[in-house]
């Protein structure tokens, strides 16, 4: 069944121990939609500037995400950030993040062919952007959101009121203790399902992730990844993927949650092994199932 | 086959968020011994002093541990370790370490009956100990060490000799870059296997295990613990509990390097839910099989 993303469309300024990118491609909706698109049809509602890249809208369709939502606003410039990788490649720094054409202010324009989409992801992104877009999709069938320290911090009241109306939340283990005050991870989820989702999915990069729901967890380690490149959009892409194969088996089962688990697993070990989407770009899904298979080997 | 442990048998005095222990029993070859006796016949090389607690030796006798091979002496003190865990639990600070009778001079005594040992852990101790009951073992068919901190930085010639020795290193994620330099633990592990040993194991506490050779690896997260009571001890009875598995199973294959892994990770689950031993000696082989039962359903 196809798949609504909402999030950001953006250039990346990176920097990491292996190299250097100049405004490549980035943003959540970007990394998602394009995770999803292996899985099922695949639909981004975002916006850029009158910047924007026409050759990034081109790699886009290439793998069959639908640009009908991607708005261009000729007057505002594309959302831009640049940071840069220490060396042990957990710890990042912002060197600068415009939000641009998508502020905080940013409500979206849903197409009409958009409005019945049964599964939604709500990238990173503001939760007011976020709820204006569940006020005009019709009956979802699953809502999934990530959210992020920024709107935890800055935007609690409207990010809870949020939480009470999807389904599933993605998130990392730091935010998820930032939201909650949480000990540790699992408390922090217990926490979570009681603020209205009903299941919690906790991203620990390189250490793997769990799905929670009130009387299930699955656990995943991480795809032990030799060369990690540039690990932006992982967790983007980790919730493409998650979402995309949720969507392709059309209902949440324990064993669709594991499957979906475990290629958002490795989506996201294609995606660090190069810049932007430069690896992800040249997998095949034949390329994903290969990899996923290897790793089902390696588990216990 | 019988599995011989050598390591520490101590008095531990913890404070936990949970709690406070005084001269509980400890030590790492304690654990080990302790957790291997639950897959397998287990006995333990080690020393204590005069002032020992006789309760401490039942306690162990009762679940199988034979003793033959724990040294009194009466004019020396017990090994002693005070430590105080921080809310976090995954750091802790020692407020007090004395070696007494098994300090870094301490040579093993080996009965007759250990001689012929089919399978050897050398639990966290001094290199040269380590290689002193080597030379008192006729024909090992598996021998593998835990290290720690203390012995890379204090003891790094002695401990690159022991590695030449020994079929399999278990060591935790810090440990293995400071023992190789390298960039991350994949790394780590390939340096350490051209230091001699044919296999590692990288422990990652909450986030779980990892088992590397030239061509294997194989993976397991963490059982999700919901209340970690005193973290002392996880380790050695992680090594313990892989160590009786492979024992039990008599041969190092795929699928017996894969069943340690998880009976690791789930008796190091039950060694943290109580202080010192509390937890893991109320527990049988059933509930472990329970437990492994339920981890695996958990796994993707």
């Amino acid at each position: 069944m196809p798949l609504l993303t909402i999030g950001s469309a953006a250039y990346d300024t990176l920097e990491t121990p292996f190299g250097f990118r100049d405004r490549s491609l980035g943003g959540s909706g970007v990394y998602a939609s394009f995770a999803a698109s292996f899985f099922t049809e695949s639909r981004l509602i975002g916006v850029v500037g009158g910047d924007w890249n026409p050759a990034y809208t081109e790699l886009l369709r290439s793998r069959g995400v639908d640009l009908e939502g991607l708005e261009i606003r000729s007057n505002e410039k594309t959302t831009y950030w640049s940071g840069r990788y220490f060396v042990d490649m957990n710890r990042r720094e912002t060197l600068c993040f415009e939000g641009n054409a998508m502020s905080g202010t940013y409500i979206p324009i849903v197409p009409d062919s958009y409005k019945n989409a049964p599964y939604v992801f709500l990238g990173n992104g503001s939760p007011v952007t976020d709820m204006a877009l569940l006020d005009s999709i019709a009956k979802p069938k699953l809502v999934v959101a990530d959210t992020m320290d920024f709107y935890i911090n800055g935007m609690k009241k409207e990010l809870l009121e949020l939480l009470r109306r999807i389904d599933g939340l993605i998130l990392n283990d730091e935010e998820s203790i930032q939201l909650t005050g949480a000990r540790g991870a699992l408390d922090a989820a217990e926490k979570i399902l009681e603020m209205g989702p009903k299941f919690v999915v906790i991203k620990r990069g390189e250490y793997g992730a769990m799905f929670i729901s009130s009387d299930e967890i699955y656990l995943t380690p991480a795809y032990p990844t030799r060369r990690v490149v540039d690990p932006t959009g992982a967790g983007d892409s980790f919730a493409g993927a998650l979402m995309g194969s949720l969507a392709e088996s059309g209902e949440l089962t324990p064993e669709s949650a594991k499957k979906a688990l475990l290629y958002a697993t490795v989506v996201a070990s294609f995606t660090v092994e190069g810049f932007s989407l430069e690896r992800l770009q040249t997998a095949t899904r034949a390329d994903i199932d290969a990899r996923v298979a290897e790793f089902k080997r390696a588990l216990v």
